[in-house]
């Protein structure tokens, strides 16, 4: 396989190689105004000690806030000011649609500081990082690939940085090479891995810096410091397209339930925007099974509930999306998952563990049918959670629920026709799109934004980060609760269409994040109006007792703020 | 369910629901000459003696030529003299994107020539014909769903007009309603149907004129008057959207073979127009099979041949397309299938069928995996053939694939890696998008296209029309084979990207129709450089010999054409 070669290219993608992504003001002027936060911090403070323990190096470190210079200074400073570097880059983890414009906006920023710089691209992922298989990345090479989508400039491969070995061959590659930065981009786990091998590089006083770029199509490295994730978009709306396609199937045929599970590991975030997004039937979130404790019993006989009722309205099609994750979030079937990877893990055989599961576990696995047995025996992925995309949850539950309509049609209860249904799976049909704008501007812009931070302890000591999951207090599981029930029964399809590049509907933002920020920012809208209030309340020709009451109040606020922030008023120009 | 109701827009639906399709511009104005061509024919000869008995009174019509009028009539001569028609129209077979804008089409075309003409539209399809469930379609209704993608404004069931019973309960709904035309919306069986509709009613005297709208997103009802079937254009367009995603996803992974079975019924029109679209591997289509009589075991070759020689070059990827038809066309599984249906038409219980198979046909049921047994036995659709979308060939070659690789690796034959793939059926989330402009444009247009011709007499002596198969003499298929052996080896995938509405794109139209219509107005156009060099030899100042030789020739040729196509020469202004 030859990396860095071009190809055909079709109409469309030649237009889009010609598109230029969209800065946020801050980062178009080569001027910028640095200013430092807080030190980072672990979403649980019961966890600080830990990981302060495992990353003493590295832990803690201030945010950095990217500001617009209000400073006049001259372009040429940059130029002369920047020193040359030679930066490595590596996709690791799964193909995500924008991760060649990650490359395509790092190239441009250490080209703009110094055309002297060199970037240089591992090929064939972690393998290529460890064994050394390098191209440089040149104009050419970016040219060929920018606003393209997949990860074919490079190509991927183990997606892991984690034994001593692996650690060692990386450190290796990094001295020979002399790099001045390793950038690794990927999602959960790739970040994991990236935190350690910045703090095991820092240890061993290696000039390289490293940096996580957040790109997952899964959505689940979010946190405080990060709203999005690079090919979130693209997919939700993918996959939006294809499941209001359905939506519209459904309506037209009359006769269908279609079951659709999608990608999104074990994080819902992908069905939730695209439940939003299509709003069909009904959405059953792993975050809420989970929280709930609902049972393969509990799930069957809800939308079996739903089938009977809408049967009563004569309807006899919907659309029911199912995240990938949700099989492990079933508390039964969660517990059978963790005795056979026990087993898989003391080194029995795949063939041998049917027989040594506890009666408990044994008894709910053979009432299973069989296709999902062989599937849940699968032996588990590298970060020990069950190979999510090829547990065919869809088809178990529509298996359960025409079992139970059956039962309730003999028993008289149901008087409705026999329930049909057809299953999807959508996940690898649209990692490989070409990226929506918001994904090309983003990872275009992403050069910018350093490693992340917020490694959570796990269950087993070790420190790791954990994929974000559903907020089920946030805006966005809330809007989606309110509205299930008319989304049940009414058949509210909306369908976004096909994803566009230019006119109306290329511009849209993915439904979680415009809610999302709308809280944030209504947040703060919400102090400003009490900072204006205090104003005009407090101007000549009040009292003056409300002028000490305000005053004192207002220093003793300050005093807080300060203790709980005592960087933010800093600045630093870049 | 209720019909024609108004749904909530996502901004691009909003956005297309106010696209205005464009007509040819002999349609674009209200006056126009007719010009009447050839009788209409079968196209094996052989067939019209049986059509003509079957079909006397509807059979041998002339075919109807729309130009552009060459005569100054004013508008106002048509508005005034059209009669108020009632038309009906029924959504009958598989939804097609487009479908509405037939509708749309429709009602624009009635409503211009006399604003008092009607247009019903029957709910629930062929079983609301029968059972006169109707609404009127008003202009409320045809706003809310133009350009839009499904049937759901009227829905559609059984897709048959094919018993007396349902004859006459369409003849009784015709004469009850006074309809002027009944229009038929459907594919290649609802048109045998609405032939033999047209010649009943013929033959009964019912006043109600039969027409056939061929909406087919298979693209199998065409012939030489038909270049094109609504649907055809969006399936292809989402379908190669997908399938290149994939494409993408296999070059940046470098570890899967997908195998991707798309929806088409017996014809392989869209796997053909998918592989030139996206230039994946490898497309084995049914009319190759078929015609070289390729066994399961010569394609589970081909493709591994195709496996070990790209692992030679270090590629351990790939993509094949496969058209749900291939497994009926493979000779073996062909012969097996028709066993099974003969016992099903026996009334064999299911089973009971596989041990009356014949020992060669139980041999092969025998050996094949259990999935796909189960498959093979489910009941054949109402046209007599398997159940194509419903069984899996994907994944039936995929394991073949699978286990002929590891003989061939214990053999010590193939020394790559382990062959791993992952399988996909592509057809209902592309059936219900939003159409491309050319399925808008094409639809709304066809109000004008009158009922297709051309029955063939099927094996059982009764007349039906067939599915066109892909012409494996044509410019499509000979293009694709002349690239064939570059696109196994050499990965050059195209990326034709999700369907646009604006911008690079939005008017592509299919390569296949491209090549066709390149081929057929090139032979016109190599025509016409013979006529003109005619008139360069033959001009004043020619001898006299030249001029008696062409005259004599040309009266002789011009009698021979004349011979062969009476009616051209006269024309008849609408």
């Amino acid at each position: 396989m030859t990396f860095g070669g071009a190809m055909e290219f079709s109409g469309l993608q030649k237009n889009r190689s010609f598109y230029m992504p969209e800065l946020p003001s801050a980062l178009q002027k080569k001027a910028m105004q640095l200013q430092f936060g807080d030190a980072t911090a672990v979403p649980d403070p019961s966890d600080a000690q830990a990981v302060s323990r495992s990353f003493p190096l590295t832990y803690g470190q201030r945010l950095v806030h990217f500001l617009s210079s209000s400073f006049g200074i001259r372009d040429s400073q940059f130029l002369t000011e920047h020193p040359v570097m030679r930066i490595g880059v590596v996709f690791c983890g799964r193909q995500s649609p924008g991760g060649h414009n990650i490359i395509y906006g790092l190239y441009d920023a250490i080209k703009t500081h110094n055309r002297r710089s060199t970037l240089i691209g591992f090929c064939g992922g972690t393998e290529g990082l460890f064994e050394q298989k390098t191209i440089e990345i040149t104009e050419n090479i970016v040219l060929a690939y920018r606003n393209q989508g997949g990860y074919d400039m490079l190509g991927r491969t183990k997606d892991q940085i984690r034994t001593t070995e692996q650690v060692h061959a990386a450190l290796n590659t990094c001295q020979t090479l002399d790099l001045d930065g390793l950038v690794i981009i990927g999602g959960v786990t790739s970040h994991t891995d990236a935190a350690q091998l910045a703090e095991t590089f820092a240890e061993l006083k290696c000039q390289t810096k490293v940096v996580g770029v957040p790109v997952t199509l899964y959505g689940d490295l979010k946190n405080q410091f990060v709203e999005a994730n690079v090919g979130f978009d693209t997919i939700c709306k993918v996959n939006a397209q294809l499941i209001s396609n359905l939506c519209t199937d459904a309506l037209s045929a009359e006769k269908y339930y279609y079951f659709i599970r999608l990608m999104g590991r074990k994080a819902s975030h992908v069905a939730l925007e695209c439940a939003h997004q299509c709003k069909p039937n009904m959405v059953i979130l792993s975050e809420e099974v989970a929280s709930s404790k609902l049972t393969l019993f509990d799930i069957t006989k809800r939308i079996c509930d739903a089938v009977e009722a809408r049967a009563e309205q004569g309807k006899y099609h919907g659309v029911i999306l199912l995240p990938e994750g949700l099989i492990e979030s079933i508390p039964e079937v969660h517990a059978l998952l963790q005795e056979i990877h026990g087993l898989y893990r003391k080194g029995v055989s795949v063939d041998k563990i049917a027989s040594q599961l506890s009666p408990w576990a044994s008894a709910l696995f053979e009432f299973l049918p069989s296709f999902i047995k062989e599937e849940l025996l699968l032996s588990p992925d590298s970060d020990e959670s069950a190979p999510l995309s090829q547990i065919e949850t869809e088809k178990l539950l529509a298996q359960l629920v025409e079992i139970e309509m059956d039962t309730r049609s003999k028993s008289g209860r149901y008087k409705g026709k026999k329930f049909n249904s057809i299953c999807h799976f959508f996940g690898y049909q649209a990692r490989g799109s070409l990226p929506s704008k918001f994904d090309c501007d983003y990872a275009y812009a992403m050069m910018t934004v350093k490693r992340l931070h917020g490694p959570r302890v796990s269950l087993i000591g070790k420190p790791s980060i954990h994929p974000a999951a559903i907020n089920l207090k946030g805006k966005a599981y809330e809007m989606m609760l309110h509205d299930a029930e008319k989304l049940l029964m009414d058949d509210l399809y909306r369908n976004p269409g096909p994803l566009q590049f230019e006119g109306p509907g290329s511009d849209s933002k993915t439904i979680s994040l415009t809610v999302e920020q709308k809280d944030y920012i209504g947040k703060i809208k919400e102090l400003q109006d009490y900072l204006d209030k205090v104003k005009m309340i407090v101007k000549p020709g009040c009292s003056q007792e409300v002028l000490k009451v305000a005053l004192s109040s207002m220093a003793c606020f300050i005093n807080i703020l300060s203790l709980m922030s005592p960087h933010t008023t800093e600045g630093h120009t870049l």
